[in-house]
């Protein structure tokens, strides 16, 4: 790759890592994106509410999302570009050659975790100084890497305009943390027209200068916040008015532990996060989970998720509290398109270095699922690769991707792959 | 007291040991307690269906019933009698004098319990020869003494039946145990036209030569049979099509144990026995509970049982099964009755050598309530007492109430207050 | 009461309301307390490390202190008097006669609590602007007037110092909600030369006018904060790696919820908080739980607590984690003391307008119990009385306590007691 | 096959069908092997402790076995037999060539489930007479017809005697259900000189005419019997005395079906049966569970083993019991040896209508595995297949297999594998 797309992409991976947004609060990532794609030449840029669907939007909160929109214009985004998206965030670059080709699109998702960064001598982003500013924020699952990358790719696409094909869209999503949104991408209409779709992860299973293909082992996967509302009283002179809601919590866990596997496949479920109660000896009146399942097939996860309604159903009634189950992000399985998959091996097996592995044991969840499920209903293919780093534990307060050495092979995948695609021979 | 009615008395007490019967299965016994009272002239009896309003039986076993008749029936008891009773046990015997004077009842329970009896050397029933012949069964809490107290009192009243005002009814209780037989006594009628109620049980913390006289403590409860029913599958290749009524049953009892404490007064809950499943690899598709609460008033009682409800429910909903709650036995709170407690605490101490306690704390539960709420509910009044004895813990298997030096106390508080109360001066 | 002290009274508890500081933080409070102390003639001042056995101190958050300490500073505490308690708050005032006597010691409490108080028209510190200005932080149980109270007191002892015999200590108690402040006043040996020690507290079951003399119904109590430990793993990718302390946290609240209750005597446990974990899919690594026990006696609040201990142990077992239980209050019974308590009402009766109640019934828990026991230990006597007022529910954000209309009778009944105790005759 | 083997094979199958035995009770079936085996000219036949290492046993139950022993004796088995196995079943009869040859072992499994059979008129067994005459016993796993294609086997090798190289064994193994009879036969030292090993089952997946060749998918297992020891307490009067094993019970078993699921492959748990308590108002001392664990590998069954572990000892010492876990039975996976697994397709495909399956997803557990897993120590080989028939549920009450168009298939493999190996050319 050119010297002066590479120093661009590391800066700008660097520039969003200072500022980490999570999803659906993406203001200055979004506007960066924007701007960029704006100032290359792309002429059909879609963004905030002309490319998610809002009322498919799933775990969004508005407190946040206004505390966001505040510092995103103290850090110099436009109100007027706030407005203009709606208050929601994504941006979409496409270009059309006029010439016959497939549409092909590229998604890089953009949104930062709750994790205070690490500060130590031996974290290089503190070392080199694009330490996360926002306190509590970070940049601890490389997807500053992939807008960055996807920006590069971009300019990429723009210099090389004259001698491709058919369409190109380039998908920032936000809000991938938490399945959140690709589903309202979806919705809004964007990968109708799409032939084939790509994704991709830094990390995981793949070590420096591998890229993995991803056959089988995403998990579909829907996320839940459960809510119980309890009565409250004096646990001392009254208990028997109170209605514990720190209770239902309680025994919803121990009974969503204890959902029986399932015979056609691996499925997951996890309590991640408990809060209950308000004081020593008051009857405890709220109580918040959050929690996952997971599952091989769609009918797997299905079947968690009966599971996880009818428990929480039958928590309340035994305490007598009232209950809410809020669905706050949903992925499907992957699609396996295997024509697809040996088209990305062949761009892998070209540049130089790379070792090229197969993965098809049960991971974690994405929700470019939906894409790729949206594009193979109307004949089209995806898939997913994963691009090598040294890194240290993803989610983790030190993580870090080593982008100088990782980066450019993800470049170099997208760009291949579009080149093989669109490419004029 | 006479020598023969002493001699008779105990006699007939350790006869009925012999041959303990269940709750609703007292064939020999009430076939007994029904010629006795021929014998000594009452022409007035009631029995089976005259004394028991079949529609509100709680706790009543078919099978067990059935099972019963045929061993009473090859003792000797008549087929014409079982008739007669249309198999419902309980007898009373009613002398009306045609003197104006107080309908006054003495209540006498029957039933025996599931206990096989000790047969050691140390165990007087077994060391005179009137151990229990029925294996598994024994009178192990004196409901044979309360019984043979009641005639040898018949005998008196007979005897002395020209010097007595008003009218006095000896009550012969079936299904004491599991307070299953007094609601459906009291709802045939029978302390209706009642003034004065007495009632007693052997031992409780009344030791040798003590009358205590009850206050308060007699706790309301309610009996619980549960049962839940799932769904069966292999566990090793389809856990997921089971619905486990063990689970729901466990669940359940967690959360039973687990109903908060009453402000206003005593509550007790207790998961007795607990049967569920088929075989170790496959989802049980049975789950039984034996279950039962109390509550020092009858509100605290409701909220326990308000709560089993709601439990039960919620875990057949949690577990997806189907669930059944059958109320299997019911007991109230003891009126309390100053007026005739100091009645009784005058005939007590009238007795020689006996010393006069007050009893006050938690204690068990009793249906001889349901009695007491009625006589009370028309302006007369009720009691109950202890009559002490040495004993080793009721409901053991070496329960013994040394009957010669226990049982005539008992006889002498009851026709002490007959002659108290009917006598004429 | 004289105008003036009553003028002051009501000022002071309007100030302190406005400055609530929750327990071991009552740095102004505490200064408020000594400097009126000091101001008013008292020469015998205990404060701080003086009057607290630092080494028995329970649930005292150094964080929150240092917090306190420097908002403490802000507003006008010096640094000096900070230095000189050594960061421990608490005040005794002590007048001795040197007339012979007895020693009568009055306990007043000082903390607040973590509530917001309500700023509706209908509250009446909101109306008439003293509403707490520290966030989150309210006097919502009535201490600002206990406090108010006990300088008003002190005010009357010294200007009646001249016909006054014995000795009278005035303690301003720390940190009495969860029960945390008393016992190391004991232990720092306050209560070993006292003859009557006597405390209050506004409203409960009392209303306006009323003076409930309390006889029973003081729980033993004990307070534990409970963590565990466990290991973080992805739950999507290797379940099996973590071990959850929010599970242990679950199955700890369900089987203490379900602690068999006691046969003789009152029980309650309360699980009334629980925070566990980090994210939505890890295993959780931390869950803390704010639980409580109480008993009728100290045995049965003992056998509840070594329930607590049992079950937390098993349940870190279980779950494969590490557990810490710490004891953060502590409470016992009250003692009963018949002629002290005759007194009071001797007083009460003295009071025009005022009806006297006797409360026995099980209520809530005071660790003022520790310096009864104390008192009674070496033969003296304590007590312990309510003054009611019109209020809305303690630790309720509206809760209001009337100030005008009930404090008066609380500071008639404390002067009243030390009038008949240490007054000439 | 010829007609009177086929014959026999049905008939005797029939004859078995009658007298089902549970394991470690097949002392009819191990009887009449014996006797076949002796009848057929075998001259070296191991039985009893010959076959069973008797310190390796799991899972046998002296009462069982002492009963099913006078069973047996009734229906005509010589005491003298029942002495010389020592009371153990389970017998091997082998045929020395003389001949070098490798070692073959082919094991056949004798025992039967406790399930009522089915006597409707659409239940083959009842309309042809055969039904199983020992009520709650049944073959209803197809081990009857295992045993007497194991004999029709033994039948033509003995005809085939001349023709043969090597050594082969004929193992009847009895305790098959419940995974506990292999082990102990291992430990005897039967497979240590063995070169390949060859089991099989009836139906599972495999359908009419179909043979399945078994890749993957056996997992490994352990069975539990799990014990609670409480104390035992009047739940009316003193709840606080007694300590329910009861609840330590059902909080084991919410516990057991909360193990978490496992990163690197299949588990499962059940627990199938549960029995606690012994009346409705006593503390529970007795609870008695019937659990097991699955494994896709022997790390992923031990994983499971050690959590039983811990949520035991847990619970124990959360309600306050005594604990005894008891392994019952033990299963490993399944060695994959490819070349054998060829051999048998060959044969497979050699008989006429005969389809091939290949089966790779997680099922049942077998304790062949340790047999497998013994011979392939060594440097052997082993194989286990499926031979299907119409079934309608193994372990149901109306299981048949339709003996006469399914057996002679197994018969087939199973000689035309000795033939393959063992036939001289």
């Amino acid at each position: 790759m050119k010297p002066e797309i590479f120093n661009e992409m590391i800066a700008t991976r660097r520039q969003i890592h200072k500022h980490p947004e999570e999803g659906w609060t993406e203001f200055e990532t979004t506007y960066l994106v924007y701007e960029r794609l704006k100032a290359l030449g792309y002429t059909k840029i879609l963004k905030g509410t002309e490319v998610i669907k809002t009322d498919c939007v799933l775990g969004r909160d508005e407190q946040l999302v206004q505390k966001a929109i505040a510092r995103a214009v103290a850090q110099g985004v436009p109100q007027s570009f706030i407005d203009a998206i709606e208050s929601y965030t994504g941006c979409v670059g496409i270009l059309e050659t006029a010439r016959p080709g497939p549409v092909v699109a590229l998604r890089f998702d953009m949104d930062a975790l709750r994790i205070e960064e690490a500060d130590t001598a031996d974290h290089l982003p503190q070392v080199l100084g694009f330490r996360s500013e926002y306190p509590g924020l970070m940049h601890a699952c490389g997807h500053d890497a992939h807008t960055a990358v996807g920006l590069a790719v971009a300019r990429w696409v723009m210099e090389n305009k004259d001698r491709l094909n058919g369409t190109i869209k380039l998908v920032f999503q936000p809000a991938e943390e938490g399945v959140r949104g690709a589903w309202p991408m979806v919705q809004a209409g964007l990968f109708d027209d799409v032939d084939y779709v790509l994704a991709s992860h830094c990390g995981g299973k793949a070590g420096p200068g591998e890229v993995a293909l991803v056959h089988r082992g995403v998990l579909a996967s829907t996320k839940f916040d459960i809510r119980f509302t309890g009565t409250p009283s004096h646990a001392g002179n009254q208990p028997h008015r109170g209605h514990s809601a720190l209770m239902a919590a309680c025994g919803t866990s121990m009974m969503l532990a204890g959902i029986p596997r399932h015979g056609d496949g691996t499925s997951r479920v996890a309590v991640g996060r408990l809060v209950a109660g308000e004081g020593r000896n008051i009857t405890p009146v709220h109580a918040y989970i959050q929690a996952e399942v997971r599952g091989e097939t769609a009918e797997v996860n299905e079947f968690m998720c009966e599971n996880v309604r009818k428990i929480v159903m039958g928590n309340a009634m035994a305490y007598n509290v009232d209950y809410e189950i809020e669905r706050v992000g949903d992925a499907t399985t992957l699609d396996r398109c295997p024509e697809m998959i040996e088209a990305l091996r062949e761009v892998a097996l070209g540049i130089e270095g790379v070792k090229v592995l197969d993965l098809k044991s049960p991971a974690g969840s994405e929700d470019f699922t939906w894409m790729g499920k949206r594009v193979v209903a109307h004949g089209g293919q995806c898939a997913f690769f994963r691009w090598g780093c040294r890194h240290n534990g993803h989610h983790k307060f030190h993580f870090d991707l080593q982008d100088t050495e990782s980066m450019p092979v993800a470049f170099k995948m997208f760009t291949g792959y579009v080149n093989k695609m669109n490419g004029q021979n």
